[in-house]
């Protein structure tokens, strides 16, 4: 089967550029020495989790406990859930989880960990924790040192619980360079004021989890880092170029979709709309343009309704007709996938793999 | 099972709001004379499609090919499918429905025309079609009269076709009432100018499909509209509330979603983020917030990462504690059911139903 056999709107993976970016990043951790943990709330695809890890990957993250079972279910028994669990149901389905695989869990409070705990007791299981520190997104974390060493001295304390080091999320650094850098002091210093505060108090730490995809290969560059959680590099997307941590060509994944409509003037629709490439804005052009025409930079992806791509070609040189196809980087790959229940990999002109997104719509 | 027995997060559907919404406006309709076309799109249960059915619809409408599938096969074999279809394969499985049920499509090219009638001939079935009309929105459409009434012709001369009228989505009109009211100015100048050349030229119109939920109830304000094709009235969200056609009373769908994380001074974090209420934004005030909290005007759902909702809190009275759960009504409810596998109706605090969003997640 070829691209050109598939229906509309298709999502698409060039696996030669795929496996590029597997590669690098495993080759910039293995010069770092720190492990890489991908996160596969990416594609939530256990075949691309498998991938990862056999280009020396050391475990996977999952941002729930229906895709750790999805992982799990596909032989994969090194796991972080970095997101905290709560309510009696899911800390029961985690301590089951630890009874069968390696797993940790990322948390910001006692609350939360003695829960876990309780559940882990009853069936004689032993869950990792990571404490989880906000280095300035303000999303989850505990904000200063005394409060990591409160969380971690629980959690040291608590039967069925593993305290196992630190986790953090800068997610505030999703932008150019510049800015990370000057951002980066302030994270290093948080970081080192509670690596000191632990050691203080007797409590080791093994793991100091650190950046996404754009901050991956700066991960050396955090202090007491010793393990990166990248999702999207192993696709990259418009956010990933706009932050310079990655180029066009280096965009693995598009989305195929068809001109439908060239009435209006100025105007060409397509049908890849809201529900193929979800509403996520672009993080960097204050929200403008919902992906990237590939092969031409003067048409804009200016609005979305649920089915339909709305460009504005008002300004392109090119003229577009009904019918034919065009290829769309998304801008956040993470939510475009999400919308799909199978993905194509292709080599060339060729549709080489079929992949279910097998983790999808999970509650817990 | 009880709503508390329910895993965040979870979208619940009170039955009684939804039953009413339902009856109200099938009464509408009878009391204008108009026909009622459901937008299936809403929801994409069949379940809830017959639901409407029962109450006076006269047929539903979808937004793709694989959407009526899932429609016929659940016995519903009246259906318009307000889209433009193109592509070979997917003209071609157009006409094995129409040998199966009553299809209409919408479109505003005559290519289009021409590739459905030849997929139509071949199969000998007969595609009913309305010539769909911009009338402000500037996405799909004809953009005049002549252009009305060009598409109509060559469609009427085609086999396997059959011209039943016009369909337009005034999409612009989703605004407060009194912009509404100027607006519908101009769309009623096209109607009538539209209606006028097909009249002169003894093409006869069947049908002129007019608006969605925003436009619904006046719809019988629109020059010439004998049906109407609303979706979102059925469950109603944030939207339909900001533009004053449904009250927070009248929706009937929410996100129940449980607190994580109140690590971080004057905020909460949820379990509910893009991935279950989807990104898109609030289209009146300026796209500030991603939902309304219920029972907390002052909480704003500020910022949605994938998995987490972040609340800022600061302005509220109240305290927020790790493992309450909250009821959030979203921004727009298309594509926050759009983003579950299933959905719970539910009376009071029993869950009385569950629902298979089966329609989801269909290529084309």
């Amino acid at each position: 089967m070829f691209i050109a056999d598939l229906e509309t709107p298709a999502i698409v993976v060039d696996l030669d550029v795929m496996e590029r970016n597997i590669s690098r990043m495993a080759e910039y951790c293995r010069s770092h020495n720190l492990r890489l943990r991908p996160h596969t709330k990416s594609h939530k695809i256990p075949e691309l989790a498998k991938r990862q890890l056999d280009q020396s990957a050391n475990g996977i993250t999952v941002a729930k406990i229906g895709e750790a079972e999805v992982m799990l279910e596909a032989g994969i028994t090194d796991m972080l859930i970095a997101y905290p669990i709560v309510g009696t149901g899911k800390a029961e389905k985690l301590a089951d989880l630890a009874t069968r695989a390696d797993v940790s869990v990322s948390l910001d409070s006692v609350a939360v960990a003695e829960a876990i705990s309780e559940a882990a007791k009853k069936r004689d299981a032993r869950v990792g924790i990571l404490v989880e520190m906000d280095v300035g997104f303000h999303r989850c974390g505990v904000t200063n040192e005394e409060e990591v060493l409160a969380v971690a001295r629980a959690v040291a304390d608590l039967p069925g619980l593993e305290f196992k080091g630190l986790m953090f999320f800068p997610g505030h650094l999703q932008v150019p360079e510049k800015e990370r850098a000057e951002l980066r002091a302030g994270v290093n210093d948080f970081l080192g004021a509670s690596l000191a505060k632990l050691e203080d108090a007797g409590l080791r730490v093994d793991v100091v989890s650190g950046g996404s995809t754009p901050t991956a290969r700066e991960g050396h560059l955090f202090t007491g880092v010793n393990e990166i959680r990248p999702g999207m590099y192993i696709f990259n997307d418009r956010n990933m170029v706009s932050v310079g941590v990655a180029s066009i060509e280096d965009c693995a994944l598009s989305v195929i979709t068809t001109v439908v409509s060239t009435s209006v003037p100025g105007r060409a629709i397509v049908d890849a709309g809201s529900k193929t490439l979800s509403s996520d804005t672009h993080q960097v052009t204050a929200g403008k343009g919902f992906g990237m025409v590939k092969n031409d930079p003067d048409a804009e992806v200016e609005r979305l309704s649920e089915e339909h791509g709305n460009l504005n070609i008002a300004r392109s040189p090119r003229a577009y007709r009904v019918g034919e196809r065009l290829e769309i980087i998304p801008n956040h790959v993470c939510t475009t996938v999400n919308m799909h229940n199978r993905i194509y990999g292709v080599r060339g002109e060729r549709v080489e793999t079929v992949w279910e997104v097998s983790g999808r719509g999970k509650v817990q």
